[in-house]
C-alpha cells in the first residue's frame, strides 16, 4: 500500500466518483461515524457514495442507518474506513479483497491491502482523519457530519478517557461543538444509558471473575448459554472487555466471549504499558498496545487456561 | 457581593499576600484543584498562600495533599473556590464567614458573601476560571498546577461527559495536554479504577434493584451489614447514586443508604425533566431539578414504601 498525504487523498476522491465505503465487521463507532461522515461529505461535493455496512449495527447506532437511504449506482472506487487488517472485512471480504483503492484508518498495525492509503497511527480514532479530510474537501459541517465524527471520537476514547485521547481530540471535540452537534444526546446514548439486560450481563459477568498472578491479571466471560438466558445481543456485550482492567490492580484484564462457530472472541485490555497487541499475538490476534483481540478455538476451561499461562508468562 | 472581572481579579491577588484559600466540605476534584492551582501559582509569585481543607480528603486526591506543605504567616486575604453557599463552609464557617474577600465559583445559585467575586456560570468547572486566571497572572503552568486544573476540569465533567461540558472545556482540556499533565494517571484513578470492595458493592447493589411504575422508577439500597461486610468506605459509596438513573427506562433512580443513627440518606436522580428537588421536598429535603436528596427515618421496609407511594404519585 503506498502511504499518501492528506492533500493526495483529498485530490483521489475529488477526482473519482461513485464510491463504496468500506466499514469493519462488528462495526463501532468510529468506523460507522467515519464511513457515514465521508459518505454525506462526497455527496455534498455532487458524487454518489454508498455506505457497506459489515454485518448488524448496534441499536444505539441506529441514528446513521435511520436517516440514510442507499444510492443507486455502480461501483468505481473502494474506500475502507477503520479497518485495519482484511480479516476484519468480514461479510465484505470476498467481494472487496481486491478492490480497496484508498485506505483510511489509525491502527498503527495495519495490513490492509489497498492501492493507497493513509494510516495515522497519532489519531485516537479514524474520525479525527475524516474531520482533517473534510476540512480539506472544504464541504460544510452539517449536523449529520459533526454528530457522525463525535461518535467516532468519542466512543473509541470513552468519551475522552482512554489513553488513546489527545490535545488533537479535544480541539476536535471543541471544534465539533462550536459548529454545533448533538453530543449530549450522543453521549447520554452511547456513556450513560444501560439496558436491562445489560445490566444482567454485568452481574452475571462479575460473578464470573477470576483473579491470577496476585491479582494482575483478571479474567470474564460470556458462554452462549449466558447469553441466550440474558436475551443479549452483540450490541451490549460490546463494552464489557473494559470490565476486568478497571479493578484496582489489574494490569491485564481478559475477557472471553463464546461465539456460535466454536471459538472464543478474547478481548484484551491492559495497563501499565502491558504490550496487550503482543499478548493476542500469540493467538494470532493483534491490535494496539492497551487494547487487542483475538480468537480461540476450543471449550471454555482449555481456553482460560491457555490464557491463564500466556499471562503468567507476560506478567 | 460585587461582581468582578477576570483582570480585576488577577490585580486583586497581585496586590495583596498571605493568603488562605477556602474549599467546599465534601471536597471534591474541583475545589481542590482550583485551590491548589492558585496556591502554586500565588507562591510562584513569591506570595505566602495556604490551602485550608474543609473535611477528609478522599483518597483519590491524596496526591495534592502529598506533595503540599502549610507554610506559615498571619492570614490576609481570603479567597474562596468553587464554594456556592455559606452553608458549603461546613467546618470553616464560623472562623472565615465574615471575612471573604474574594469569591471564585462557577454556581448560577452562588449566594457566598464576600467582598467581590468573578461567578462565571459557563464554567463547566471552577478550575476553567482558574486556569484563566493563571493565565492572567502570567504563572508558569508547572506540572502540579496544569495536573491540579485537569482534576478540576475533568472531574466536574465526569470525565467531559456531563452535560455541562463546553467546548471551552475542550480547548482547556487540549492546552493542559499540550502543557503536560499526567492526564492518563489522572484518568486511569478517577474514572477507570474500581476497588474490589466497590466492585462487590455493585454487585450487591444490582442484587438490591427493584423497578417500580412500570420500569420508570429503580431503587437500590445499601444496609449499615451490608457495608460492614464489604469493608467499604464512604469514599466508595459516594457515586453509587447514579446507577439506577442509568438504566434503560429510569426516569426516576433513588438510591437508599442506611446510616448509623437509624435512618436511611436517600439520593434521587432523574431523567427527563422529572424534578428531583421536588421529590425530596416531600421528605423535608431538596436539591437541584435532576439531582437531589433527603434523609428519613424507619425500617428499610418502611421507608422504601414511602418512596415507592411518592413515586407513584410522581410518575
Amino acid at each position: 500500500m503506498k502511504t499518501i498525504t492528506l492533500a493526495k487523498t483529498a485530490s483521489l476522491l475529488l477526482s473519482n466518483d461513485n464510491f463504496h465505503i468500506l466499514t469493519h465487521r462488528y462495526p463501532d463507532g468510529d468506523t460507522l461515524g467515519g464511513a457515514y461522515a465521508l459518505c454525506y461529505a462526497l455527496r455534498a461535493l455532487g458524487k454518489k457514495a454508498n455506505v457497506k455496512v459489515n454485518g448488524k449495527v448496534a441499536d444505539k447506532f441506529s441514528d446513521f442507518t435511520a436517516i440514510y437511504e442507499d444510492q443507486d449506482f455502480l461501483c468505481e472506487y473502494v474506500v475502507s474506513v477503520d479497518v485495519a487488517a482484511m480479516s476484519l472485512l468480514g461479510d465484505l471480504h470476498d467481494e472487496y479483497c481486491d478492490k480497496i483503492d484508498l485506505c483510511i484508518d489509525h491502527h498503527g498495525t495495519n495490513s490492509v491491502e489497498a492501492k493507497c492509503g493513509i494510516v495515522d497511527a497519532s489519531s485516537a480514532a479514524a474520525c479525527e482523519i475524516i474531520f482533517e479530510l473534510i476540512k480539506e474537501l472544504n464541504v460544510e459541517f452539517t449536523r449529520e457530519i459533526t454528530n457522525a465524527i463525535y461518535t467516532g471520537v468519542s466512543t473509541d476514547t470513552g468519551c475522552f478517557c482512554y489513553s488513546n485521547t489527545t490535545a488533537k481530540t479535544h480541539r476536535i471535540a471543541s471544534q465539533l461543538m462550536d459548529i454545533g452537534c448533538d453530543w449530549q444526546k450522543l453521549n447520554q446514548k452511547h456513556f450513560e444509558t444501560k439496558s436491562r439486560a445489560k445490566l444482567k450481563l454485568e452481574r452475571m459477568l462479575y460473578d464470573t471473575m477470576e483473579f491470577y498472578c496476585d491479582g494482575k491479571c483478571a479474567i470474564i466471560y460470556t458462554t452462549l448459554a449466558m447469553q441466550k438466558e440474558l436475551g443479549t445481543s452483540d450490541d451490549e456485550i460490546e463494552g464489557i472487555a473494559s470490565i476486568p482492567r478497571q479493578v484496582e490492580g489489574v494490569k491485564l484484564g481478559i475477557t472471553m466471549r463464546e461465539k456460535e462457530d466454536g471459538t472464543f472472541k478474547i478481548s484484551v485490555r491492559t495497563n501499565c504499558g502491558i504490550d496487550a497487541s503482543a499478548f493476542c499475538a500469540r493467538f494470532g490476534g493483534g491490535g494496539h498496545v492497551a487494547a487487542s483481540g483475538c480468537s480461540i478455538e476450543g471449550d471454555l476451561d482449555t481456553v482460560k487456561d491457555m490464557l491463564v499461562k500466556a499471562a503468567m508468562e507476560t506478567l
